[in-house]
């Protein structure tokens, strides 16, 4: 009999290819965790996550699941311990749990959060080097958010997917953007139904790019409707940004 | 003409074999610093740190001068500049000036304040685990505090001291040692006129033991008494050490 674990987890990305396993490389947040159920069952283990996350870019909140013989893993708790035990420093089970066997931890997801962290003063942190953006400048953050109300409901959102071959669709539906100042810092948090490759960090890229006044709020109406990805900002780097949390059905969001 | 240029400096001591520069090896900070110093200049440029800082640890408030040729480097804004362009990104100067003839950041310093930081928590963040030490237990903060009051004052602090055959004097005068509470996290910050070799990590380990049940706050008397190491307690691991602020004569404390 196997059990279905779904883990949260939380890593700092900064010196992995990001989640997906690739080819023969094992350097990836994915890669690692197969490794220590191999390690853990004898057998090899797909550890599904709710989605990818780039080369550099970190979690708080990322959500996976796998199947593994019941015997060898009899409760969340077994998972956790083992996984902590083994894997790098940089990357933490904070929670591990038995979920029915339909649960999915991609399929399944209704929504999610990311967060884009940026400073605007001129003196970027050493300690924050890997964590934060330094954008060094001001930003005109009423018009950031004149612009990120363009971006909400549902859209087609071609524009800020870097994948110009998408085959599948590139609608999305986006709930909430808060922009939150915190000093000379600033939080961007986007909720939605999902991302698509990129673009999180597109849509950080373009909002900046108004903040910085080399394009109007209103401008957001007309990248939508090109579906152009060259309309579009430019991608904001991997290091400002975190998956925070992901939502399932009938659970309380957290963030 | 040379002019003698005062730097306050941070960086992250992760990767760094420590602030005194090693034989051919220059995986030092002050290795990292002579060498854009050269690079400016053309010539050997010694840099006076205020102290030394051990393989891991931190620092945000260094101070640190070196004497150069005025033509090169007519300001502290010139040293600044070059020398953040060519650093690396976990050196960071944050502020230069140009200073008296007779100052020397070893030599001039009347007190220096440290930053130690430990999680009580069972969970370490993983995006802490180079700053923060993950000591996994409750602490009895008073116990704690009640130890330190032993710890104030002029003493000969030889039981604190890593160098066993330490010839110059072994007596320091501690001003303040402040335990503050964040959720979880404890911040433990030493003000005193000078610290021996390793002595913040080995006042912490101390503490830390007081703090666990395992020495009462009194015993802290008798080990100032012994001058032996090996009555004090475990040095402390290196990540969770900041030196955060040097003083000199006339300047108003800012930690």
């Amino acid at each position: 009999m196997k059990n279905n674990i779904r883990i949260t987890l939380e890593y700092d990305g900064s010196r992995y290819d990001g989640w997906q396993k690739q080819g023969n490389t094992d350097n990836t947040i994915q890669g690692k965790l197969e490794n220590v159920l191999f390690r853990m069952s004898g057998e090899e283990i797909e550890v599904h996550g709710s989605g990818r996350t780039d080369a550099g870019v970190h979690a708080r909140g990322q959500v996976a699941n796998f199947h593994i013989n019941a015997e060898i893993c009899p409760d969340g708790e077994a998972a956790r311990e083992y996984l902590n035990r083994y894997l790098p420093d940089d990357i933490r089970v904070l929670s591990a749990k038995i979920v029915p066997e339909r649960f999915h931890s991609r399929l399944s997801a209704i929504s999610k959060t990311y967060g884009y962290y940026v400073e605007t003063g001129d003196k970027k942190n050493v300690f924050e080097r890997k964590y934060v953006y330094g954008c060094g400048k001001k930003l005109d953050v009423k018009a950031m958010r004149q612009a990120a109300e363009f971006l909400i409901g549902e859209h087609d959102f071609k524009s800020f997917c870097a994948n110009r071959r998408m085959k599948k669709s590139t609608v999305r539906r986006i709930d909430e953007i808060r922009i939150v100042e915190h000093g000379t810092k600033l939080e961007f948090l986007y909720t939605g139904n999902g991302f698509l490759y990129n673009m999180v960090r597109i849509l950080t890229g373009t909002l900046l790019e108004v903040g910085s006044g080399t394009r109007r709020p209103e401008k957001m109406k007309e990248i939508i409707a090109a579906k152009n990805r060259d309309m579009a900002g430019r991608t904001a780097p991997p290091e400002g940004l975190f998956l925070l949390h992901v939502g399932y059905e009938g659970e309380r969001e957290t963030v």
